[in-house]
């Protein structure tokens, strides 16, 4: 026997007041379009009149399984429903159902709307009564509930009955400021229960300003409420919203939730839940958290010695869940803490494979300790790591041998009087005994310079002689410098991340007191590892 | 009546297991002092043996009020405690406390060491044992205590049992996969104190795998364990540890904690909360979280409409605590009132009195917004922030003018075949009418070149005419490069953190798509502000 739980998802609406966050309507209708791929229950759009994006969305809202779902605030005291134009610009966008944020808490109805409490309840009763009168399914949020259930609980009671008995579909319980604690949250859901709301009828809303926002809501639903309201990637106002990419995966995988209830995402969908999140940092320009429970980078990412030598012999020992059930995948990642087994897997991973005995195995381990101990950093660097590996192993292909560059940056005005900068390149290699010189400057398409690293790469690229083929659909992608240690011994270590035409992306890491040379040796680095993927043979 | 509750901070250790990052050891000294500040009553600084990193940092640990506490594991089977070179290496590194994981889940036992339970009940009494003949206070972590809880209490428990019985201080329950959810934990939790483990004895160390790891350890906390393991920031294996950063305000400033329980943590140390948790982000160059609890800019960022014009009422409406209780500050986002005297107040900070009403400060706040939109980073670069205020109040003064400059690197090899790289800088300046051409190689005491941008500054520093001797004691001290954006429109961002031989410190920022640029744009800044700060006048 299951119990059907609903899932509300309002990262157009209250994810859009994260800081930072502006969708266009036009990102907006593809997340819709995910989340209704993904299968939740309601799509918050937007409030309609609030803002021009959100008026725009819902007049080209797409066609939804999923109930779409306008937010907006009960009726202002002094007029009626009819006549609110704030709540006619909300019902007139045409949706399915309408979520309406109301006064729960006394001290905030004092505060806020300065007016007498049995107004703020005919506000309600008036409000939803309205939108079913229209046809509309109604959901009430009740604004700072936990905190107005420990001033008056009677009257936020009160206001909750008066909801459900106009016509609401559901009454959510919000904790509007974050603030409170999963253990309150268990126990006021379990009294709004016992109180005579049903958990049929009862929703939760939890913001991350404690850090408990996903446990907020399991105590909600431990304790009967049937309606959680979330967001993708926990975004949201201050701290974000409770996560339904964390929530998500753990009611349906995870015990006692997997037997006793049931919700619209299927094992497929779930599948489909690390893109769906990264996909999301992508319209948000924003780097995914490498971090972020079940869909991070680094959720299945391993890195102690001790863990990744007993997820070789058993994933169940270190991990929780398996990683494809949410579409991502375990990583063992190089570093030196790592022994000598996930030194073994993550070479065979690369294709390279060696036995166990093989004493080659210690000095890898060995050389990758010293050079971290120096400022490399091979867990974000893992093509760098089977360069290094397979030198050590003899088997790297002798490709080409950089004999020297020289790259000059200039600042001045040019003819007009306008300050430019100009970086060029000069680089020198030799291939198969040959000698190339080859030079290039910085510039991209409207002629604004790109700097050293970008000329040295560009006089790198331009003329690799019978490796050019090879190297022609690559570019780079990302750079990012730190220093490492500090005073007189401080080094400069760069990660260069490169991709090329068929969607492979790697990454590299060189280090040295100069910024270009760490740079260069990144770039170098990033050249050889694709023609040894590709396979390419020496000159 | 309170409970002492006490704090065991790992980010030294399971916190340097997240994937990217790699502490130096003078790194890790600095982190060290930071927690000692901050109250923790445990500082676990590493795995001495492990690497060269956490042996190095043992060496030189600094003398902290908290216990410094060395991690490893119970001695191997087969051999004796005194006789396992493993522990030998934990122990040697002369802590007050030793913190050792053993098996508690038997399928660990037989996967991972595939030895009998009870050849594993001998290893942690001998190990436990073994410390504390040494004299030493001994932790012991139960590692996938849940887990083993649920395929055999009595084991589990009787491998705490053991610990203790040995003379373990603290038995820790490790959720180790972070596959537990909080109810889960409450009843583990209370379970293992009714079977006689007092609460007193009794740690938790969660991670952060299903969103949980704060609430789970609450959770324990709750059920009346008194020791809590977790790291700054919430970093750690995967998806993190238990945030401390998040746990010490609650437990400070919340019921039923704050009546009930007391911390090592003072109020005055609280409210440099968000300063630690910034400088750690800084020192691993990661931008911080910015929608982390209490201590993210985004934490008390008001951005809804309905929200800030409450707050301008009454922070109480839409703010669980006050943000200076961790030393961060509201931030309304939408409301120009509000930028304006926050502006002032900084303003004022520096010795720039602006009148309320000048409209320079409008000018000033759109001028930030549009630098930060074009990735310029004032929070962290106050200095430029001055010299971009003065500028727009007309209280800046016209040191000198940059007329060009041209840095060179280049890479060769030398007469003895020894690769070497050698930076060379040209800087061309006007001051008070006269031009001044300036040269210098960029090499440090041992004739290492330390790049192009070490180049830059001592063409500058080395001859600025009448502002010489301001400027002698002046020196570089740090430099971070970010690249900001993404895709066509990457551009760099460099601070860099500058000193006097007063000890003042002070940062500036450059933004280009050419890196060299970017820290000439932040060098010139520095000198500037110098020149301002010692009133020296132009010539």
């Amino acid at each position: 026997m299951t119990d059907r739980l609903y899932l509300y998802d309002t990262t157009l609406r209250d994810g859009q007041q994260t800081q930072g966050v502006q969708f266009s309507a036009s990102e907006k209708v593809e997340i819709a379009e995910m989340l209704d791929a993904l299968g939740v229950d309601y799509i918050e759009g937007g409030w309609p009149g609030a803002n021009p994006t959100d008026s725009d969305f819902f007049a080209a809202a797409p066609k939804t399984r999923a109930t779409m779902t306008a937010f907006g605030m009960t009726k202002r005291a002094g007029r009626s429903a009819e006549n609110d134009d704030v709540l006619a610009a909300v019902t007139n966008a045409g949706t399915g159902a309408v979520c309406l944020v109301g006064k729960t808490h006394p001290f905030h109805v004092r505060e806020a709307l300065g007016i007498p409490l049995d107004d703020n309840l005919e506000n309600i009763r008036a409000s939803v009564a309205h939108l079913v009168a229209l046809g509309r399914e109604a959901l009430f949020d009740a604004e700072h509930f936990f905190d107005g259930y420990a001033e008056d609980p009677d009257y936020a009671l009160t206001c909750l009955r008066t909801a459900l008995a106009a016509g609401a579909r559901w009454v959510v319980l919000c904790d509007t400021n974050g603030g409170t604690l999963p253990k309150r949250v268990a126990e006021v859901t379990r009294a709004v229960i016992a109180g005579g709301i049903p958990g049929d009828r009862l929703g939760i809303h939890c913001h991350d300003d404690t850090g408990n926002a996903v446990a907020c809501t399991l105590a909600a639903v431990d304790a009967g409420a049937r309606h959680i309201q979330g967001t993708l990637n926990g975004l949201g106002e201050r701290c974000g919203n409770a996560s339904l990419t964390s929530l998500i995966p753990t009611l349906l995988l995870k015990e006692p939730y997997r037997s006793t209830l049931a919700i619209g995402v299927s094992s497929e969908a779930l599948a489909g839940l690390t893109r769906i999140s990264r996909r999301l940092d992508e319209i948000l320009n924003r780097a995914p958290l490498r971090s972020a429970p079940y869909v991070g980078t680094s959720a299945f990412a391993h890195k102690a010695g001790l863990h990744a030598s007993a997820i070789l012999k058993n994933p169940a020992t270190y991990e929780h869940v398996d990683p494809a059930l949410v579409g991502n995948e375990r990583i063992i990642p190089m570093s030196n803490q790592a022994g000598q087994s996930n030194l073994r897997a993550r070479l065979s991973d690369a294709g390279i494979d060696v036995g166990r005995d093989d004493p080659a195995l210690a000095r890898i381990l060995d050389l990758v300790k010293a050079r971290e101990d120096a400022g490399y950093a091979y867990d974000g660097a893992q093509a760098s790591f089977e360069l290094l590996a397979r030198t050590e192993l003899d088997q790297m292909q002798d490709y080409f041998s950089v004999e020297r560059y020289r790259v000059t940056v200039e600042r001045r005005k040019n003819a007009l009087g306008k300050r430019i900068s100009v970086s060029e390149a000069v680089v020198v290699v030799e291939i198969g005994g040959q000698r190339m010189l080859s030079v290039s400057e910085s510039v991209d398409a409207e002629g604004h310079d790109q700097g050293p690293v970008n000329a040295l790469w560009r006089a790198l690229a331009k003329d690799l002689g019978p490796y050019q083929s090879a190297i022609d659909d690559m570019h780079l992608v990302d750079f990012r410098v730190r220093i490492t240690g500090g005073g007189t011994e401080a080094a400069t270590r760069v990660i260069i991340d490169s991709a090329d035409g068929h969607g492979h992306r790697w990454s590299t890491v060189g280090v040295s007191p100069n910024i270009v040379d760490a740079s260069f040796e990144a770039l170098v680095d990033a050249i050889r590892w694709k023609l040894i993927r590709d396979k390419v043979a020496p000159a």
